[in-house]
């Protein structure tokens, strides 16, 4: 009875819930993945915690599963956001992937000055959010943002969350954050590191603190894992 | 008078040096890079700090290049290895560039008994640890070893280096280390997780402690840049 495929649904999850599979699902579970009726599988949708369903019909275009029982309640991540600037695909889609398994409720594309990315492609994200959630064994999916201009971001900040930044010109910054409670985000700059510009700004708000990651220079995906190991380890759901 | 380019280069370095470079050296500086005569470059060789130089000659097999000024001293890492289980190749490929930027300074493959990989391709991960130090500025670019079996591993190892183990079955550990000096260890599970047999034989050595890396499993690339930040910041040079 060993169930270890985890699928995310977009359906309510509950005793005895059926929950229709669309045709991208079906594939993977029963084209790929081999699965036939009486097959078990976990399920989560973000709300209703992880369940245990079993697959109750096989379709080439759909199929349903059953709830049996609750395997693991809700575990909302703190709320933390993670704003970083997108860089080259590859390393966007692991920025994502790695902030959704190191626990962030919220994921931020930003442009800034530095910043050559135009567009991102959110849905392709939000799609790797899913999978990153599927395979760490969360209950939670983050939801990644539309592309916003980093001045822009900061103009309509709620000052109540708190911003720890880091940043390649900041090897002198404490290695630690200050551990105020509440709602924080985390900026991480491009490579090149935030324009001047954008430094003071984020210098000039109260309710941000710059953070070192060390004296070498690290690329925009390793900073997100560190800086968010940092925050994690001070504030959030580590301890 | 910017210098970005950085290369590693296996030649002392000194006032008024000729350094004279390799074929694939030669071949990135001038036919990638497109520098000429009169160019200015960073060198380091991880003992001599890091010089800036000067293309003195160009060649389409070679070229010469004269140290000018150092532009930093030798910045040793910490006395800490990472030894990890390879994975698949893309994400091997990104632990030891990982390790490298988070200052390692030695990378030790490990065959686990859940590790699939039989062998490794060591010049190629040196070849990426060479890449990473480049890159993120350091001046030190640690050894990449031939891969060893756990067991083997440890029944050599030499007490006075500590060892910090992460692994998923360990969300209830501590999630920090203790922050005893001296040489250290971290090691990373494979997906999967150690076996019984291995974490029995972590758990009864004195010298080891388990640190948890958080609520969810984290794919090794993530947990081994999310380890050897918890490290850094306890017991490293990011303070």
């Amino acid at each position: 009875m060993d169930a270890k495929i985890r699928l995310y649904v977009e359906h309510p999850l509950g005793e005895a819930q059926t929950v229709p599979l669309d045709r991208a699902q079906a594939h993977y579970l029963f084209g790929v993945m081999r699965q036939t009726v009486g097959a078990q599988v976990l399920l989560f949708n973000g709300m209703d915690g992880e369940w245990r369903a079993e697959v109750v019909e096989v379709g080439k275009r759909g199929g349903t599963l059953r709830c049996a029982a609750q395997t693991r309640a809700l575990q909302m991540p703190p709320d933390l956001w993670l704003c970083f600037a997108p860089i080259k695909k590859a390393r966007t889609d692991f920025i994502v992937e790695k902030a959704t398994e190191m626990g962030a409720a919220r994921i931020v594309p930003m442009q800034t000055d530095f910043t050559n990315a135009g567009r991102i492609q959110r849905d392709r994200l939000q799609a790797h959010a899913v999978e990153a959630a599927e395979q760490c064994g969360g209950t939670f999916v983050p939801e990644v943002a539309e592309l916003v201009r980093f001045a822009a971001l900061l103009d309509r900040w709620e000052p109540a969350r708190r911003i720890m930044f880091c940043d390649e010109a900041l090897v002198s910054a404490p290695a630690g954050v200050r551990a105020d409670p509440g709602p924080w985000a985390i900026f991480i700059g491009p490579e090149g590191g935030f324009s001047d510009a954008e430094r003071a700004r984020l210098r000039a708000q109260d309710h941000a603190q710059a953070v070192s990651l060390g004296p070498r220079i690290l690329r925009a995906d390793t900073a997100a894992v560190a800086a968010l190991t940092v925050w994690q380890q001070a504030l959030g759901d580590w301890t």
